[in-house]
Formats: structure tokens, sequence, C-alpha cells
């Protein structure tokens, strides 16, 4: 398809500019002077672009990404001239509460296909939708039954490129030769504080080339739509790279301030506005303006192919179920977002005289059982696969086939020592769609490094598992630096985000299945480098309620809530405490995910955590956090230390011994003092899960 | 002074090279690879390094940075050959606890300069070590009187290159010109998980040229000390760029397994490490040796020439003071650690009837006052110098002089979009020492973005300054992606961090007061957007202990704790309740820094947050954390929203009303009940300042 322009187009770039503009105008607030230099760019994607407004969720359809996400008024206005659920009141709405066009794109928002803003992580996350439709494109085309073939497009400025995740993601996607990436980006010059030249005047495009990429320029992106088509076009037929194509645009073209930082993010004058709409011919009194030519353009040479191009893979796909029943049944079942049925009797299952094994072991032993099953896990590891324990035996690395490393029917990633990449990557892979589920390894300290990917996972519920190996003071000698403190607190604090820590293999299960079950949630999974034992208490369906009474005792004077490695040690302790002279009964707790505990019954929750019992908890953590379920902590409110991971248990006093001396203290403390349940509160419970 | 080579240099590279492989395999446990591969170049580097073992904060000192810092057996092996305080004894003790010798380095080992292990962060910090040079070159030197000269050298590894951070902080370096910067770049082609050729095959040099670097090779890294040597002088008379110099090694030289995975992470096995004696000319069955001409030679050729340019510098800097009597006893103070004697007095004072402003503009003004008498201050922001408010009007930009943009003595350094790098950067400005008090601005939800870098800050107590604006939902339209919820928790969970809200003018300057003041602990100030009034009760004396009574009443009903832009809605709520038919009589207590009131004596603690009444905690933010202080929390578990600030803030209730109908069911549900004050435990408060 050879795309030609007319009057029409620069009719509908013009419009696209002004519905932009009065979006903002309206609100007056966001950005207005990217849309008035994209528009042009914008305009000629949506020409090439195959989608369909009545079926989001077409797997081939193509992907467009804005990552420079505050320039969204453009994006609403594209979708609102492609007949997705945009009315112009909506555009109206813009940056009001509960409107369907908030101050960045939104996921859950029709033909938004992610949540942009946090810069850098759009670009980053168009590499894993990138990712994903190659393995999707090697999984299961077949000769003479192209099923995928979609393209993912990027505009991003100068802020997503000075972002060091998208060096990251770039970086991995030049070494994996993503020819079905290709991004636009928005050269204008211009940033908040001003000129690029304050702080940006590398050679943009001979960096992307020394990460591997092919890299084109338009010099006036303002008006040259055959420019931009052309270059399109070429980097459409490179299928061994990904392009980046330097658009030099003006931002705010057409406003009196174009070129300048004033026409970044604040809406603009009124009267710049009806010069603007006067300058592109358009009635300067009149606000959202669609000239009905436009909106014909737009069905005819956009909507109607696309929707066309959905009926012809329809077709397709019909076809391919039956000369395909396996692979087309597999793909079938993925697109309605179902699961292999009894996929879970994979999990393995272990008895309390099964030996004492690390989690990140467990870990491993459950990736191996249910890769083979689940065709939709795609994994790999921040360069810490011998520590995270990642890849499978019969694993093939996802890897450009002419490497000779691999192939793109690979479901194993060398993400590189790159964990933001990794997790904006990750998101990227979950919101292609096909019910992908990534995971991903590094140390749970090193999360941190990707808490910007984290956080958008969790607020735009990509079902991306993290599996954060070496979970503690326990991963000993390499100090402080790699010992995470305030992870778990941090962590446990974003909304919407499960935050497993499993005490042994059934709860390793019970996490694993949680995870990959889970609908619109991430899930961290920290596991131990050391080994745990497994305990005679332990029970996947228990530990799927988020908290349960791992060991209990009638009438317990005191309740020891714990996680993970530290588990075992609180039933020793609980053991030291019922030999003593003095008895102190003690029933254990094992909460391996807050979130999902909080999600259960209040009545379920004070049965684990009565009113009138002390409640001690016991994490080689931050104690921040417990408050909500235990009076008392025992906890690591400073950084850890290098030494051997069982020497830094026993300088910190972690030990039965050291824990049963706190819990005697807790006991004597509260002798005879009311207690509520730390659950029963005045003010109504929420969980994080909203 | 041209440096030759000789057999004795090659003796000195092999004890380098056997000290460090004995460390390991002491301990069983760290990285014998790279030190291997390294000590050629680390022995080079000796030979040109100004260094003074007898006096570790020598100013002019050149700066070794080593970025891979799972190297560190090859520094500890350096500071013991050159006389630093690190003994045999102390090398026999490799990452045991309590140790002088853990498993990545710590910035207050003698002749450590910077703590690093996670990656991308030692070459970022250096960058800040050569901007604060070339800072306190143009500042203090003059014709004649050269009082800084020094180089800051790193040493760095595919995994550094890979982490964003250093591509942020990179980038900049190549904007700045940083001729004072020179990197090795260990080019082993070895990560964790194989060959680099999995994941990065990128051209590091054409990116480093593209950032603006000069780029060199060294061929033969294992042996060739002359080439090494000549890249490096030719580096150093480069002035006008960094300069990056990939020395291709081999990783585990002379080990069995040299060139593999498997020397990276492990000790090698007993007969490996006898055959790399021999290989080598040592004894296989001895340990830990050093010959006694490796101990002179360094002394000779190292540390009495750096002894003997440090006296020289001293006597120069007297002269200087005579010369230069303002600037001399400035740097004198500087140097002493001290600050402008009553230097806060600039400090802004408020009074209630003072205007509504927002905390960022106060801090604005804050700057404006310091700033020209705290000539340490080295501000900047991630581009977002409009937002943050934080460049002062009289403030010269850091920019090469060439740019015309500014000069090397301007204080105020445009960071471009790179939260990451500020962070590290700022973490190497402050390390730099003369007392320099790094601050950068960006939104408070980016500062997840550098959390790698915080944690450092934190973890070697870094005097940092976040300026963090826009610091809740109050930010408005920009929405849940730009809106904090869960920041406030997670930086509170990171020992040694201050975490300043400040409340109104008053409580501003106390925070401000307290982060410069600081000694050993970075501080984040988080700011309003929105405008606050002045409190009636708030007082930069009392904010100063971290949390204090904002408003009391006799025998109150009730407490509400409250930090920043949520303590003037607490005192209106407060109105509303005392004035019901049934009056509530309510405490209202400000917060600003958690950290700082857990310094306080417990009697001044529960003074605040006294025995049998009922705190209610109200932020708008997670209320994870808050059990630490309260009974009862009002907050914002969920992701925000987008919309106009205060419709935000009634979205969720945060208005008086909403406050006032909280805490009457608090009132209510507690009345009767025994409660005790949060701050009484069984268990030994600790502070998280340890």
């Amino acid at each position: 398809m050879s795309v030609q322009f007319s009057d029409i187009d620069k009719l509908a770039v013009s419009t696209l500019r002004l519905l932009s503009v009065d979006q903002v105008s309206k609100a007056n607030s966001g950005h207005p002077g990217a849309p008035l230099g994209l528009a042009p760019t914008a305009h000629v994607l949506l020409r090439h672009m195959h989608l369909n407004p009545t079926n989001l969720d077409w797997i081939n359809r193509d992907r467009f990404v804005l990552s420079n996400g505050h320039a969204c008024a453009l994006l609403y206005s594209m979708l609102h001239l492609c007949g997705y659920d945009f009315s112009i009141e909506d555009l109206k709405q813009f940056r009001q509460i509960d409107s369907k066009t908030p101050g960045h794109p939104e996921f859950e928002l029709p033909g938004v296909e992610l949540t942009t803003g946090p810069l850098g992580q759009g670009i980053s996350n168009a590499v894993g939708i990138a990712i994903a439709q190659e393995n999707f494109a090697a999984t299961y085309n077949k000769p003479g039954y192209t099923l995928s073939d979609s393209f993912t497009y990027v505009l991003l400025g100068d802020g997503c490129l000075q972002e060091g995740v998208s060096s990251e993601a770039c970086s991995l996607a030049g070494h994996l030769k993503l020819g079905n990436l290709i991004a636009f980006y928005d050269d204008n010059h211009i940033t908040i504080d001003g000129s690029t030249s304050f702080s940006f005047d590398e050679d943009v495009l001979k960096r992307y080339e020394a990460y591997g990429w092919e890299v084109m320029t338009v010099e006036k992106g303002d008006a040259d739509l055959e420019s931009i088509n052309r270059a399109l076009e070429s980097a459409k037929k490179n299928k061994d790279k990904p392009t980046i194509i330097k658009v030099t645009t003006t931002i705010g073209f057409g406003s009196l301030n174009q070129g300048t930082a004033g026409v970044h993010g604040a809406a603009l004058k009124p009267d710049d506005v009806k010069q603007l709409k006067k300058k592109f011919g358009f009635n300067p009194d009149k606000f959202f303006t669609v000239p009905q030519e436009v909106y014909d353009f737009y069905k005819k040479s956009v909507v109607e192919p696309g929707v066309k191009a959905n009926q012809q893979w329809d077709e397709l796909f019909r076809n391919y179920r039956e000369k395909f029943p396996q692979l087309g049944m597999e793909l079938d079942r993925r697109l309605r977002g179902e699961l292999p049925k009894n996929w879970e009797q994979k999990l393995p299952v272990f008895k309390p005289t099964d030996s004492a094994v690390a989690t990140r072991k467990i870990s491993e032993l459950v990736l191996e059982n249910i890769y083979p099953v689940l065709p939709e896990l795609i994994g790999g590891s921040a360069d810490l696969t011998p520590s995270n324990l990642t890849r499978t035996k019969t694993a093939i690395d996802f890897q450009p086939p002419s490497s000779g490393l691999g192939d793109y029917s690979g479901r194993y990633i060398r993400y590189g020592i790159r964990e933001h990449g990794m997790g904006a990557i990750m998101n990227g892979i979950s919101a292609f769609g096909a019910n992908y589920k990534p995971y991903g390894g590094t140390f749970l300290n090193f999360v941190s490094y990707a808490a910007g990917a984290v956080r958008l996972a969790a607020l735009s519920g990509h079902t991306v598992i993290w599996v954060a190996t070496h979970d503690s003071i326990g991963l000993g000698e390499d100090g402080p630096t790699h010992q995470p403190i305030e992870t778990l607190t941090h962590l446990r604090a974003i909304p919407n985000l499960h935050v497993w820590r499993p005490a042994d293999g059934n709860e390793t299960n019970a996490a694993y299945k949680a995870a990959i079950e889970a609908k619109g949630s991430p899930s961290i999974i920290a596991l131990s480098r050391q080994n745990l034992p497994q305990l005679e208490g332990s029970c996947k369906d228990k530990s799927t309620k988020g908290a349960y009474v791992v060991q209990d005792v009638e009438n317990p004077d005191l309740i020891i809530a714990s996680t993970g490695s530290e588990v075992h040690l609180c039933i020793e302790a609980a053991k030291i405490l019922a030999s003593k002279p003095s008895p102190i009964k003690v029933r254990v707790v094992s909460m391996p995910d807050f979130m999902t505990f909080d999600c259960q019954s209040e009545e379920y929750r004070v049965s684990v955590l009565p009113d009138g019992i002390p409640i001690l908890s016991v994490e080689v953590a931050a104690t921040s956090g417990w408050g909500k379920y235990s009076h008392e902590h025992f906890g690591i409110d400073r950084f850890g230390c290098s030494g051997k991971g069982p020497d830094v248990y026993k300088f910190f006093d972690f030990v039965p011994e050291g824990i049963a001396k706190r819990a005697e203290k807790v006991a004597d403390y509260y002798k005879g003092k009311t207690l509520y349940s730390p659950i029963k509160k005045a003010l109504p419970f929420k969980s994080t899960n909203v």
C-alpha cells in the first residue's frame, strides 16, 4: 500500500492540531506544544496503521505508543477521529475528575495501548510489545498463515531519550534486531527548562546506531507528510533492525510562541488560539470543530481498511484452526485470556519430610514444571540467571535467529544488567495481549532500580511476575548494598501489587498459582537465597488467603506473625517458649502476601489475628508497615552488613533464641493489658486492591 | 611525569592479582575474575595517582572509583599496598562480619571514595566528583595558585555500562565536557549469564562518542602496561572531554577457567589458585604474599610522591590564604566541614498573617536567601526548573565555558530529564568533600526513578537534598502517573534518610535548616504545588524536633497527626469538631520528619503522643508506616486521579468536613476503650538513624 497525500490530509492534520489545542484550552491545563508539532507524524502513522476501533483486542492490530504521554490531547484527538469511544464531550472533559480523558493516557481507556507519562517508559514498553509480537509470530505463524505481522509505532521526545530506562530497553532492542519496532523522535529542541542545548546535545542517532538501530531523519516534520511517509515506508521494509526516525518539528507549531518552552506545558492564550485557527483556515470563534470530510476521510482511509483487515484475519484464523487444530485451540484459549485446564496440577507438592531447600530453588522447580504447559510464560533475568534460577532446562533463548543463540520462538530473554528496562519491557509484553505472563529475575534489592516500571505495572494492572531472589540479609557476603531493608515496605505500599514472600515449597506454589492466575495485578515473589525447611503446617490452599495460622495452640498467650525465611525460626522460637518453666503458648501466623490477606473477609482476618492477644511481627526487614497487623515488631531498621548469611542472621539476633527472648518480653509487657486486634478499626478498612 | 615500566611493575601487578585471589579464596566468597583482569590497569593508574594515605581528606587528591564494586578485593589490595589502613589481617577477614573488607566497598573505609556495587552508580557518582572538582577549581584557583587539578579515575565493567543510570550521567558528562574524568572500561566479554553477546553487542565506544566523550582502546589489557599508560597520558592531556578507554582483558586472567563466567563470582578452586601462583612465579603454597620490593616500590613511586604533593599543596594553600584572605577563609571553613556563622539567620521568618503560598515557593525563597552565603550549595533540577523553583535569580549555570551558557563556577546544574543520574551525581558531588551540599529538584513521585541512588546516599551518609515538589494528589491534572502514593512510605522506610514534609513557611525553614546542617544523612524535602496558609502554631524551632503540637487544647478527646499540606485542613477540622453540639476537643500534631522525631527522647515523644487518647493520622498518601504513631489512619491506599487539585482533594474527601467526619467516628469508637500511646512499646525503640 503506497500512501498518497492531498488537501484532505492537510485538513486532517489541522483538525488534529486544533482539537488538541481546544482540549488544553478548555481545561486550562495540559500540553499543547507537542501535539501541534507532532500532528503530521501522527496523521501519517494513522494512514499506515491497521486498527479496528470496533475490536480493541484484535491481536494483529498495529500498536501506537505515545511515549511522551503528556501529549495525550493528540492521542485523544486521534482516537476520536478514528471512531474510538471518545466523544467530543469526552474531549471537553480533558483532565477533569472521572473523565475519559485524563492528564496522561491510561491503559484501560479504549484504544490506549499503555499508560504513559513517566518519561522513558512508553518506548521501553514498546520494546516489550515488539518482543511479544516476534514471539507470537514465531510461535503461531505458518506458511500461508501469517497470523501476526503487526508493527509497534512509538512517538517519543527528548525526555524519553534522556531517561536511562529507555537506554536500557533500546540497547536490548538493537541487540534483538526487532524490525517490527518503529519510533519517531520528536526533535523539537525544547524541554521544560528551555533549549535542549542546556543539557542534551548528544548525537542521538549516532547513539541509536551504536545500539544497532536503523536511523533516519525527516527535516521538515511540521508539514512534510511525504518525507515522513517515505521514512516510514522504508522503515517498515527493514525487518532486521528497529528504526528511529528523527523528525525535526517546531514545538507549538503555529502558536505565537512556537519554538519556546512556553508552549510546552500550559494552555495557549485565547488570542493565540484564535490566530492559530485563522492560520489553519478554521473559524477562530468555534471550538472542537471537526469538518465532516475529515471524519469521512479517516473512516474511509483508516477505519474501514482496518475493520476489513480484521475480518480477513478472522477468516484466516478460522482456516488456521482447521489446519492446525492444536495450535489453534491453544491460541483460542490464550486470546480468551484463559489458562490451560488443570495447569496448576503441575505445581510440585511438598511434604514436611522433604529436604530443606532455598525458595529460589523451589521457584526453579515450579518454573521447570509449568513452563511446558504454559506457552504464555516468557521469562528472563537481568543477568542473574544462575542466581535467580529462572531458566528452565528446555528453554530456548529469545534471540534473533541470525545470532545462532536462539530464535524468536524462544521464551527466555537475556535482559542484560537492565532491571528498569526489564520491568518496562515486561509491562509491554503483558500489554501485547494473548495472555502473556512475563516473569523476570533479579535480586529483591534491585527491583528498586525498576520502581518506575513496577509502579506502572500496578497502576495499569499488567500481570507481570518479578522473581526477586536473595530477598534479605540472608544473601550474606554481598553486604548492605545488596541486602534489602526498605524494599518490602516500599513494594507493599504500592496499591494493587502482590508482594509474596513464601516460607517454603507449598507457599511458593501458592505464590506462583496466585501470580499466574491474577487478573489485573502484578506480583513480586520474594525468594530466599538460603535453604528453608518444609513446614509442618504449611499449605498451598491456606497460603492463597495471604495469611494463615501455620502453627496453632489452644488459648495462645502470644501470636507471632512472620513471612518467608523467618517463619521456621518463629516456629522454633515457639518450641523454646513452650518448653520454658512458665510456658508461653504461641500461635505462629505466616503472612506470605499482605494484599491477598487484606482482600479476605474481616471475619477471616480477625480469626487469624484476634482480639486480646499481643501480636509480634518478625521479619528481617524494615518494621514500617507491620503496624497494620501487629502490636510489636522485631525487624531491622538499619542497613545490613557483609558476612556469611547465618552470621548476619546471628548478628541481628534473628535466631530462635533471639526471637523467643523478644516474644517473652512482649508477652510479659502486655500481661493484663487490654489489647485489640489490629484488624479492627474505627475507620472502614480499605484494601490496596482497589 | 612520564611513567616507565620494568620488572618490578610486573611483580606488583602479580601481587595485586594474587592478593585479591587469596582474599576471595579465604572467604570462599567473592569475585576473583575482574581483579585478575584489571590488575594491570589498576597498577598503571596507581602510578599516575596523586594520593596521600596519611591524609585521606586532602582535597586535591585524585579519586579512584571502582564502579564495578564487586571487584573490591582488588581495591583492598591496592589500598593495602599503598599504605592505607588495611592490614594483611584485614584482607584475611574479607567478607566477614565487622571486618574492614566487606563484600562491596563502603564509603566510610579509609581510601574508599564511594560505596559501590549496585551497578552503574560508581561511574555516575564519578561524574558528580568531576563536576565538583571543576566547580571547586573554577571557584578557588587563581593564576599561580592551582589549588585543584585532580582527576577522577573510574574502573567499570559491562554491567555499569548497561545500567540506565550510567547512560544518564555519562550523556550529561559529555555535554559538560568534563575533561577531568577518565574511565577504563573492562571489556572482558563476560557477564554473569555468560558471553556479552547474549545481550550486549552494542558499540559502546560509538555510543560514548555520541555523548561527546573521547574514546580509546587498549587491546591487550592483560599485560600491556605501556599501552594502558599511553592511553591514560593522552586522556589526561585532553581537557575538553571526558575519556573512556576500552581495555580488552581476560576475566580471571591466568585461571584455568579464564575467559568464562565461572571465574566471575565464585572462589577459584585450590588447584587453580596453585597453578595461578606458579604461573606468576609465586610460591603456590603460600598465601597473602607481598614481596618486600613491591611494598618498597609503591612507597617510592606512589606514596612518597603523593605525600610530597600534599605538602606542596599545603604550602601553596598557606600562601593562598595570605594573598586571598577572604576566599582562603571561606575555603578553610569548608574544608573543616563548617557552615558560615549565623547562616540560618538568612532564613525567612513567617507570620500567620502572611499570605498562603505553596511550600515550593517558600523553598524558592529560602534558596534565594541562603544561596549567596553558602558557596557550598550547588543545585539543579531534572528539567523541572520552572516547577521545582530551584534556580535562584543570580545563579549562573554550571556549563562548559565554551557553551556560552554559563561556566564551571556556576552552581546551577541543568541535569536534563535524568532523575537517577541526578541522584547519583549529587552523591558524587557530596563525596568530593569541601562541604558541598548538592540539591536537586524533581516531582516527589519521580524520586522513585532514582531509588537506587537515594538508597546509596542514605547508606553512605551523603548530605544531599532532594527538592521534591508536587508532593501529592494536590498536583492535580497530571493524574495518577504523577501523584505519589507509596513514595513517602518508601522513603521513610529507608534507614538514615530524612523525609521532610513541611506544612508552611516556618516548617519549610526548619526542613532546610536541618537538611543543610545534617551530618551524615541525606534529606528529602517534599513540597506542595498548591498554596498553604501560614499556621498560627507553626514554629521553626519546634519543627526541628520532627513532630510537635501545632494546636493544642486542654484534655483532648482526640489527636490528629498530620504532615504538610494536610495540617491546615486538620486544624480546620478541629474547629468544626470544637463547634459541634457535643464538642470534640482535638490536639493537632504536625509531623514534618519522622526520623527526626524518632531521635527525640521518649519523654518528648510521649508528651506529643500520650497514652489514653485516640490518634488519627491524616495524610493524602499510603497509610502504611503510620502505625508507629497513630491508631487510625485516613490516607489513600489506591492510585490517584486526574482533575483539578482541589477537586481531587474533594474526591478523596480530604476536606475539613471529611476529616472531621472521620475524627468523630474515631473518637466515638474508642470512647471508654483503653488506649496506649503507640510510642510505648515492649521492645526497645530503635530509630532508623543508626
